[in-house]
C-alpha cells in the first residue's frame, strides 16, 4: 500500500487540499451534533421529550439483530441520562416513544450492495423511523442517539425531519494487528465505534512481515510460528464477524502476499524466495522475503490456505495485499529467473501479475472478489478485481475510467499523524472530477488505514478517534458538507460520545502521565502533553528508532494528534490580531494561557528530573517556557502599542526557531501563531500606515514559517 | 454473609477502631514504596542502576510459570522506563541484573498450603531473588518492581536485604458477579492488581438471586434461564483459573445456597421450596427464594451439579455460602413443616444445619472442603469446616478456640464506601487477642468483599482500588505495621501503578463526568466530584432506589470512596490551626482551595442546567460554594484575629449542617474541617486565655459532629 513513496509525492496534495479550508458553507440548516451530517435534513418546532417512560416500538420486519441493536441503544440512552427504561420492545407502537419501522432483513451477511438508507421524523409525540434494511435501521438508531439535547427542562430530541442514505457504498477503517496486536476487546470498541459513525468495512490486516495473526488448521505452523502466540483463534474470528455483522459492518481480511511474507515463512520457508530460516521481523520497514511464484507447490498450498479463510470470512470479497514487494529475492534466485525467462515474463511487475492470475482463479473457486492495493493493477485484469488505492485520487480515477472498482486510502492515513482537517477535506471524487456518472460509480468509497507500528492496545483508540469520524462523514455526507471550523466543533461532542463504548482515546493520556511522572500530579505535564503532537508523516522512525518490541510508552505515545489546546491557542491569537490597534478582545485571556506556558516550565523541569523516561524531553520544557515567554512579551509590546527594540525580534524569533525543531519525535503546532504574535509585535510601527486588514496579511505573510531546508 | 444485622452491630466497631489511629511507628527502617510492606527490610548504601543493558537469569527451578511471570514483570519494567530490555532469560546469571533463584514448583494447584516467601538482595552489582516455590519468586518479583525508583541519574534500585513471609495464608478479594456480571477481562485485571499487592485468593462468588453465571453443562437451564445470557463458559472459567495460577492465586468458587438461590430456580423450579414460577430478581435486598432441604431429588440434583462443578475448579476448598436464609418459604410449606416434626428438626436453622450435613457428604466425596459465612456455624459440625465471618473477630476467634479453620471478612466490605484507614486497621487477630498460638493459627486470614449491586464494568476497579491494596498489607505484613499517613502515602503511588494493569479506578471518573457533562469541559464537575463520596453503608439502598437494570452513570458512580481531595483538606485545616495564634502557616494555602470551591459553585450550576442527569446535584454546588464561603470567611477572621459576631456562628454552623446532609446520594467529608474552622474562629476569645494547645482540643471538641438523631 504505503511507505516509501507516498512521503515525497502525495502529502504535498493532502497540504495544498488543507490549505483550502475556505469551505463553502454548509448546508446544514441548523447547529447540531450530527456526524456523518445526513443527506438531508429540516429541524422543525418543538421537540419529543425523553424521560423515564420512554419505550420503542417495532413494526414490520424485526429479527433478533434489529433487537439487539434497538437494546444497546436503549442501554445507551440510559447511560448518558441515568434513566432507567423498559426492556424490550413495547407492544403498543401508537403509545412508543420511537417507533422503528424495517420492511425487510437486508442482506443475510453484510454487503457492498446493502441499502444503508432511513428516514426519521421526530416530532412533539413521537420519533418514527423509517428503513428498508435492518441496518437502515441501525444507522437511524445511531442519529437518533446523536439528537439527544439537553436543557434546563430535561433530556430532548428536537422535532427533525431526516432523509439519509451514505454518498459512499465503501466506508471502511484498516486496522493493522500484525505490526502489535490487538485483543478481541479492542476490536469490538472500535467496531461499536464504527457504527457510531456510520463506518461499515473493518478491514483486518491479518499477516505482515512482524506477525501472522489468525490461525489456521489446515497449515498450524503460520500462526503457530509466525505470531508469538499471539493471533486470533477461528472461534474468536468467527465471534468478531459476528459483532461486525451485529452493527451492519462487512469484514474483509487481507492476507497480504507476496511481499510483506517474511512472519508466513517463520513456519512455511519452503514457500519462500530464498531458503531461509526466517525469523519474525521486528523492524519496522519494507523488507525482501516474498513467496515464490514459480513454484507449483506456493499455490497448492495457497489453493488450500485461501479455501480455508474463504469459508471462515464469509464477506464477499477478499484483500491480497500486493504492495511493496521489490522483488530483491527474486532478483538474486536463479531459478525464478530461469522461469521468468523461459515465460517471457520480462520483469517483477509481471512475475507479480502473474503471481495474480494464478490467485484470482484461486479466489474465483472459492466466490471471492479480488481486492490488493495499487501494485496489482495493471491493464490486463479482469473487471471484478478492485483496486484498493494509497496513490492517490488520479490513480483512482484512471482504474474508475477503465471500469474498475476502486477504494481510497490515500489522504486516509491516520497513523502519520495529520490533523483532522486534512484528512476530512481529502474526497474520494472531487468536486473536480471529471468522470463520467457511470465511471463515478466505480469510486466504491474510502478507508482510513490504522498501519500499526507505534501503536498499543493503550494509545490504538487515541490515533483512531475522534479523527476518524470526520473520516466517516466525508464518506457518508454529501461532498458538500466542508465546514471545517463546524466539523471540529461536532468532533468534540462527537468524541466524548464515543467514550461511552469503552474507548480509551481520552482517558489513557492521564494514565500515561501518571506513569511517566510515577505519580498523580501530573500538571504541569498535561500542559505539555496537551500542546505537543507527534511528529508527522515517517519521521517518527528516524528521530526515535524503535522496534516492535520497544515499549510505546514515552510522551510521544501519551501525546496526540491534532491537538485541540493548539488549535484554540490559534483561534485566540487571531481574536486579538483582529483587534487590532487595541489588541484588548482575548488579551486577557491570551495573557492566561501564555502565562501557564511560561509557569509550567520550571515545574515541568523539576518533575522529568525524577522522571528519567522524561528526560529526552526536557528540551521541551525550555521550549514551552520560551514560547510562552516570547508570547507574553509580544502581547505587552501590543497592548501599550509600544515598539520593541530591533534586537528583541531576531532573538525571540531565534528562540522560536528552536523551538519549531522536534525533540523527542514531539512538535509544538503552536509556534507559528506565537511567531505571528513576534511579528505582530515588531511590525507595530506599520500599522499607522495600514488598514488593519493589511497589516494583518502583511504579518501572516512576515511570519509564514521559513521553508524547510 | 451480610446484610441486614451487618448496619447496626458491627460498623461500631469498625468506627471504633478507625478512631486508634494513633498508631505504633511502622519498623521499616527507611521511606519507601512498598505495599504490602515486607516482614523483615533493610536498606543498606548504594544502588543498582537499571539501564538498557537490564537482564534477567533463572537458575535452580525453572518452569513456564515462572518464565512467563518474569517476562510479565520485565515488560511492566519496559512500560515505566521507556526502554526496551531483551526478551528471554540471560544465560550468564553472573553478568545478570536480577537473578531468581527458585527451589522448585511449588504445589501444583495453588494452595492454602503454598510457601510464598523469598528472599530478595540488592546491591550496586546484582539483585538476587531467592525463593523456595514459583509463587514466593512470584511474590519477590512484585516487591522488586515496587522497587524501583529514580532520580536526575536515572532509574535504579536501592541496596536492600528483605526476608519476606506472608502473616497470613489466606488473603483473597471475592467478586460478586452475580449482581452484576463483569466480563473475563474485568477479573484478568484485577488478578493481575492482587498479584500486584500479593492476594492470593480470589473469591469467584457465582450464583445470587440476581443470576447465574456459571455454565453447568449438566443443567444448562441454570445459566441458560438464570444469567441473561450473561454467564462464564467452562472454558472462560478454565482460562480464568489458568490465569490466576499463573500469578499465584487460588480461585475457590462460591455456589450460595440453600437461600439467595432465586436464578437456580427460573430454569429449575422444581429445586425451590414454593412451586414457583421464578424470574431472576432485579431488586437488591434479601429474599425468600430457597432451596427444598427435604426433598431427595435436590440432593441428587446438588450432587450431580457439584461433582460437575468440583472437577472444573481444582482448588481444595468450595464455598456453599448458607447465608441470610430466613426460611419464609420453609415455613409456609406444610410438607417441609411435617418433615421437621417428623425427624424432630426444630427449627429453620437445624434444618439448614441438616442441609448442610448433607451438602458436606457431597463434598467430601469430591475431595472439597467445605466453606460456609457465619451462619452455617454450629456445634457439631466437623472441624475441616471453614467458617467464613461477615459477623467479625469475636465469632472467628470463637471459631478458632473450637478448632475451626476461618476468614474474616467483616470489617473488609469494600461496598460500603468505608475510607481505607478503616479497613487497614481492622486485623483478623488484633493485638488483644487471648488465642493461643494453636488456636490462632485457624484464623486463615481475610477477604475483601466486592459486593456487587451498585457496580458496573466502568465503575467495578474503582470501588475495588487502591483501599484493597491496604487490606492486602494488613493481610501480608506484620500485625505492627499500622501508620495511617505513611500508609496514604504509599497508596497514593501503588494506585498509580496499578494503572499499568488496566485497571480503570483511576480513569474512568472523568470519562465519567464528561459523559454527565455531555461535553470535553467538567473542571468545575471535577472539583466538585474530588469531594463528595457515596454516602456509606447501605444508605444508598434507602436515598437513592435502583434495581440491577438500572444504569449506573450517575453522580454517585462516578464520586469514589475516600476522597483524598477531602484528606489533604482535612490535613491543611490542621496546619493552619496548629499555627495559632498567628494562623498563618499553610493560610494562603486554605484560602487558595476554599475560594477554588466558592468559585466553583455558579459553574458548576451553570453546567448542571445543561446536564438533566446532574439536576440532583443541584444542592450540592450550593453546599459546595457555602462551604467555600464559610470557610474564607472563617480563616478571614483568624487570620486578622478578629472575633466574628456572635449570630454568624450560628448561621454557618446552620448552613454547614445543611451541608452534612447528603444529597444524590453523596456527602461531603470537609464538612467536618470547615466546622472546625468556623468553631476556631468563633472561640477565637477564649485563645488569649488558654495554651494554643488546650485551645485546639476545646475547639476540636466544640466542632463535634452532632450525634445522629
Amino acid at each position: 500500500m504505503r511507505r516509501k513513496q507516498l512521503s515525497a509525492v502525495l502529502l504535498l496534495s493532502c497540504v495544498l487540499s488543507a490549505s483550502a479550508q475556505t469551505a463553502p458553507p454548509t448546508q446544514t440548516p441548523a447547529r447540531h451534533n450530527l456526524m456523518p451530517v445526513p443527506a438531508a435534513l429540516s429541524f422543525g418546532a418543538g421537540r419529543l421529550p425523553v424521560t423515564k417512560s420512554f419505550t420503542v416500538a417495532a413494526t414490520g420486519h424485526t429479527d433478533e439483530r434489529l433487537r439487539a441493536g434497538i437494546d444497546r441503544a436503549v442501554r445507551r440512552l440510559e447511560g448518558r441520562t441515568v434513566m432507567e427504561f423498559a426492556r424490550g420492545l413495547a407492544a403498543d407502537a401508537g403509545g412508543a416513544t420511537l417507533v422503528v419501522e424495517t420492511r425487510g432483513p437486508g442482506r443475510p451477511v453484510p454487503a457492498v450492495e446493502e441499502d444503508e438508507s432511513y428516514a426519521l421524523e421526530v416530532t412533539d409525540r413521537q420519533a418514527v423511523l423509517k428503513a428498508p434494511t435492518v441496518v437502515g435501521a441501525l444507522r437511524g438508531l445511531e442519529t437518533f442517539l446523536q439528537l439527544l439535547d439537553a436543557d434546563r427542562e430535561g433530556f430532548y430530541v428536537p422535532a427533525v425531519r431526516i432523509q439519509d442514505r451514505p454518498r459512499f457504498r465503501w466506508r471502511g477503517l484498516l486496522i493493522d494487528i500484525a505490526r502489535h496486536y490487538q485483543p478481541p476487546e479492542v476490536l469490538k470498541r472500535n467496531l461499536d465505534a464504527m457504527a457510531a459513525v456510520k463506518l461499515n468495512v473493518f478491514h483486518w490486516h491479518l499477516t505482515e512481515d512482524q506477525g501472522f495473526r489468525i490461525e489456521s488448521k489446515k497449515f498450524p505452523k503460520l500462526h503457530g510460528l509466525g505470531s508469538d502466540g499471539n493471533f486470533y483463534t477461528q472461534e474468536q474470528a468467527r465471534d468478531i464477524i459476528a459483532y461486525a455483522r451485529a452493527r451492519g459492518i462487512r469484514v474483509v481480511p487481507e492476507f497480504d502476499i507476496p511481499g510483506h511474507a517474511t512472519a508466513w515463512l517463520v513456519g512455511h520457508p519452503e514457500l519462500g524466495s530464498a531458503p531461509g530460516p526466517y525469523t519474525i521481523e521486528r523492524r519496522p520497514g519494507i523488507f525482501e522475503p516474498a513467496l515464490d511464484p514459480t513454484r507449483e507447490e506456493v499455490y497448492k498450498f495457497l489453493d488450500a490456505f485461501l479455501g480455508e479463510m474463504a469459508a471462515l470470512f464469509p464477506d464477499a470479497y477478499l484483500h491480497i495485499g500486493g504492495d511493496e514487494n521489490e522483488g530483491k529475492q527474486w532478483d538474486r534466485n536463479p531459478r525464478i529467473q530461469a522461469f521468468m525467462k523461459e515465460r517471457g515474463i520480462k520483469d517483477n511487475h509481471a512475475l507479480q501479475t502473474y503471481f495474480n492470475q494464478r490467485l484470482l482463479k484461486i479466489l474465483r473457486k472459492y466466490g471471492k472478489r479480488m481486492m490488493g492495493w495499487d501494485e496489482i493493477f495493471q491493464p490486463d485484469l479482469p473487471k471484478d478485481v478492485v483496486i484498493h488505492s494509497w496513490r492517490g485520487q488520479t490513480a483512482l480515477a484512471e482504474a474508475a475510467r477503465r471500469g474498475y472498482d476502486g477504494v481510497l486510502s490515500n489522504g486516509y492515513y491516520i497513523d502519520l499523524i495529520f490533523p483532522t482537517s486534512q484528512h476530512y477535506l481529502n474526497d474520494p471524487l472531487p468536486a473536480g472530477s471529471t468522470l463520467t456518472p457511470a465511471e463515478a460509480a466505480h469510486v466504491l468509497g474510502g478507508e482510513a488505514t490504522m498501519w500499526a507500528e507505534w501503536v498499543t492496545e493503550e494509545t490504538i483508540d487515541s490515533r483512531i478517534w475522534p479523527r476518524t469520524a470526520a473520516i466517516a462523514e466525508r464518506l457518508w455526507s454529501p461532498r458538500e458538507v466542508t465546514d471545517v471550523e463546524d466539523m471540529y466543533r461536532r468532533l468534540a461532542v462527537t468524541s466524548v460520545r464515543l467514550e461511552e463504548l469503552g474507548l480509551m482515546h481520552e482517558r489513557n493520556q492521564a494514565m500515561m502521565l501518571r506513569r511517566l511522572a510515577r505519580g498523580p500530579d501530573v500538571w504541569p505535564l498535561q500542559t505539555l502533553a496537551a500542546l505537543v503532537e507527534p511528529v508527522k508523516e515517517y519521521r517518527r522512525y528516524q528521530q526515535r528508532p524503535q522496534t516492535m518490541l520497544s515499549p510505546l510508552t514515552g510522551l510521544v505515545d501519551a501525546a496526540r494528534p491534532d491537538s485541540d489546546a493548539a488549535r484554540r491557542f490559534h483561534a485566540l491569537v487571531e481574536r486579538v490580531l483582529a483587534d487590532a490597534p487595541r489588541f484588548e478582545s482575548h488579551a486577557e485571556e491570551l495573557r492566561r494561557v501564555l502565562g501557564a506556558w511560561h509557569d509550567a516550565g520550571p515545574e515541568l523541569e523539576a518533575l522529568m528530573d525524577g522522571s528519567p523516561a522524561l528526560h529526552e524531553a526536557r528540551p521541551l520544557a525550555k521550549d514551552l517556557a520560551a514560547l510562552g515567554e516570547a508570547g507574553l512579551e509580544a502581547l505587552s509590546y501590543l497592548s501599550r502599542g509600544v515598539e520593541p527594540p530591533a534586537e528583541w525580534r531576531a532573538a525571540r524569533l531565534a528562540a522560536l526557531d528552536e523551538a519549531a525543531k522536534p525533540k523527542a519525535a514531539l512538535e509544538f503546532p503552536v509556534v507559528a501563531p506565537v511567531r505571528r504574535l513576534v511579528v505582530a509585535a515588531a511590525e507595530l510601527p506599520r500599522l499607522g500606515s495600514m488598514t488593519p486588514a493589511a497589516w494583518r496579511a502583511h504579518v501572516e505573510t512576515l511570519a509564514a514559517p521559513p521553508a524547510p531546508k
